[in-house]
């Protein structure tokens, strides 16, 4: 921490986030340790005269975020334009090449690519920092880049989408339809005009790579991640599950196997004491499992002005505190993307939905079927439905290999007296 | 982050986490970021040839902390040695003359000379870290002294002592006496031999003290704050908190507040579904809320020699990474003691427990008493009980001032049928 010097910061993206991190350094110049003087530099975005709840007329204005992130007057540059690749990644690998610290809260880039810019951050010694990538606010970053080096971390699970979780939450609240909740939401600018990257699984996706890549000491490989969204949740699903003792969730992952990574992100039920289930809205929430430390969670929001501008904020203090350590764990060099494992030996227990017509005999094809796969039933649910003749049955299997449940649901939908593909939840393993 | 140096780190103290310390470095010894080298160069401890869960026979030994604190081999002094004074204090101050890098999970030591030291360490630009002495492996140091930099933080309550928070899971769970559960917590070693520093609150409030500096930005003031220990905590205030729909906890909590902070520890009751509620055994847990970011909860082990070495070696990494920040938030010089505020003003609500000669009129007399005080009552219960003649009344205040409380258990207290001093336990506020 050199005392008299200004940190110059260049801030290209003026959306929520961005204009949420212009507002605290006028509000709060002196945040840095030790009080660092702080200033705003230079500001890129879109476009320079839509309205925004900050000033910004006192800054010098960058159409092009690029120029922004060439600029001698800048020394953090701060990317908050969005997206993996186009300007965004041409804009953070200027500044890493101008020997800049980045302070990004780019999830995708980072997930998608990762290891080259790590590469090119630790060639030109500038720190690449982008804590506001996950759990908007909560700092689940630090935790692992910094705070658990002291163990080895063997798995992460939580809700890491809010989006996701506020819709979840509002379906089961209110009893209204994905869709119905998902326009809502979009309306109350909560989810974006494309839902895809959010409900599609792909945001949280990002987000549980870039926790891996830092819990498990490789490279983010976001290729490798298996991806479900919510968006073929019904409300009955909510519903049965609730009956059953769970909520669903969107659940990211990942575990640390022999030779690899097992990283994906899938709706799956939660027993409802747990706090998984617990944490409704938009909160996110993570369990952090290490071999000495037990268990770590950490709860907070994972989005918004505040929150998502104060994690870049960190990471500006972070740069100024003159801190050296590698992107994620290890120098660029010795990292390789962790490989996936082998999904086909997975085991778990999971919770399986069907629509058959009311006759004698359906139960015993079911159990059959099931115990044709291999796989056990530990719980059982048929409901009584009025005039359709459809009766949807739910149940929920004993720990079996994913290929085994596949193999029952095939089974399953090939009987005569069912009507739809059983639609198959699994049970997160708490 | 200097590639080929070696990191010589001298260990004083190797009880628990001294030993786990040793055993995670001989184990991982590439743990550092980037893989930087980590050698332990000398170990002292009060004892050469006590049994240790570790080998320490290729380390020199000092007989002396503060000559392992001097030797000019060491790069970074551990201090496990414990204790506010005396050869702890000692071994820091020398350490931290030579400018050598100074790691502690001693809370009393900083909570109570924590700016003294602070201004050692600027002074000679060393740095002294302490994510061990706080909540054990679950880094809530860290994530108050860097990671939520970006806002300003308000308040912070939670549970920071496993032995209580055992001792009441256990009282509750069992049924036994606080006396019973302490000598089974000594004889397990969960306890000490002298508990006063656990079930006193000291050691709580040592650690909620640093929370509170690292929170506000002041210098810890351990002198100004409130303490309640556990020992007056009885097994029918548990049972009876729980009929209430409550479980009581030791909390210890920091506000800010208009020219200063209120730092307290005191036995509480928090509503049962409440995530500190469910925190049982020797868990920690922490709520820190943030003017932007809002809530943000923490929960892990809070000791241990797993977690808590890890933390110690975290703060390892952490000198190795280079970063330079005042010890606690703002510069040694520009920091003073928070200073405390009035606690008259303060209001809350709370639970009184009675014990009363059964006869007519007791109930309208305590009513009295409580209105006299201008103090309302939000919930009441009598429980019959048999032979003694003496009847168990509990119940819960509305929101009123601490003093106003105070009053009515006065008031209470000086009625004829009530036989023993009432009981007042604090509800938490959620």
């Amino acid at each position: 921490m050199q005392a008299d010097k200004v940190w110059r910061i260049g801030v290209a993206g003026l959306g929520t986030v961005g204009a949420g991190l212009v507002k605290f350094i006028q509000e709060r110049p002196d945040f840095a340790p030790g009080r660092a003087r702080v200033e705003i530099v230079g500001v890129a975005a879109r476009s320079r005269s839509r309205p925004r709840p900050v000033d910004i007329s006192a800054y010098p204005w960058f159409d092009d975020p690029v120029a922004l992130a060439k600029s001698p007057e800048v020394d953090v540059f701060v990317e908050l334009v969005g997206g993996s690749d186009g300007t965004a990644k041409v804009a953070v690998e200027t500044a890493l090449a101008a020997g800049k610290a980045v302070v990004t809260a780019n999830k995708a880039l980072l997930a998608e690519h990762g290891l080259q810019l790590a590469r090119a951050a630790e060639a030109s010694g500038a720190p690449l920092l982008f804590e506001a990538a996950v759990m908007g606010g909560t700092p689940a970053v630090k935790m692992l880049r910094e705070g658990l080096v002291g163990d080895d971390v063997d798995s992460v699970a939580g809700i890491l989408n809010g989006t996701c979780n506020f819709i979840l939450s509002e379906m089961e609240r209110s009893g209204r339809s994905f869709a119905e909740v998902l326009a809502e939401a979009q309306r109350l600018g909560y989810a974006e005009a494309d839902p895809t990257m959010d409900v599609g699984g792909f945001d949280a996706a990002h987000k549980v790579t870039l926790l891996a890549a830092l819990a498990f000491g490789g490279a983010p490989n976001f290729a490798a991640a298996e991806v479900e969204g919510i968006d073929q949740v019904e409300l009955i699903d909510l519903r049965l599950a609730h009956e059953l003792g769970y909520r669903i969730k969107l659940i990211a992952s990942a575990t640390r196997e022999e030779g690899g990574a097992s990283v994906r992100v899938n709706p799956a039920l939660v027993p409802l004491d747990h706090p998984l289930a617990q944490a409704g809205g938009s909160l996110n929430a993570l369990f952090i499992e290490g071999r000495r430390i037990g268990r770590i969670f950490l709860q907070g929001p994972g989005a918004g002005a505040g929150p998502t501008a104060a994690a870049v904020a960190a990471d500006i203090a972070d740069v100024i505190s003159g801190a050296s350590r590698p992107v994620f764990q290890d120098r660029a060099e010795r990292l390789s993307p962790l490989p996936p494992v082998d999904p086909h030996h997975r085991a778990g227990r999971a919770f399986i939905r069907l629509l058959v017509r009311d006759r004698p005999g359906v139960i015993a094809a079911v159990s059959e079927a099931l115990a044709k796969a291999g796989v056990s039933i530990d719980s059982f649910l048929q409901r009584p439905v009025e005039d359709t003749g459809l009766v949807p049955i739910v149940l929920t299997t004993q720990p079996a290999s994913e290929d085994a449940v596949r193999d029952a649901v095939d089974h399953i939908e090939a009987l005569d007296a069912v009507v739809e593909r059983p639609r198959m939840i699994r049970i997160a393993r708490t």
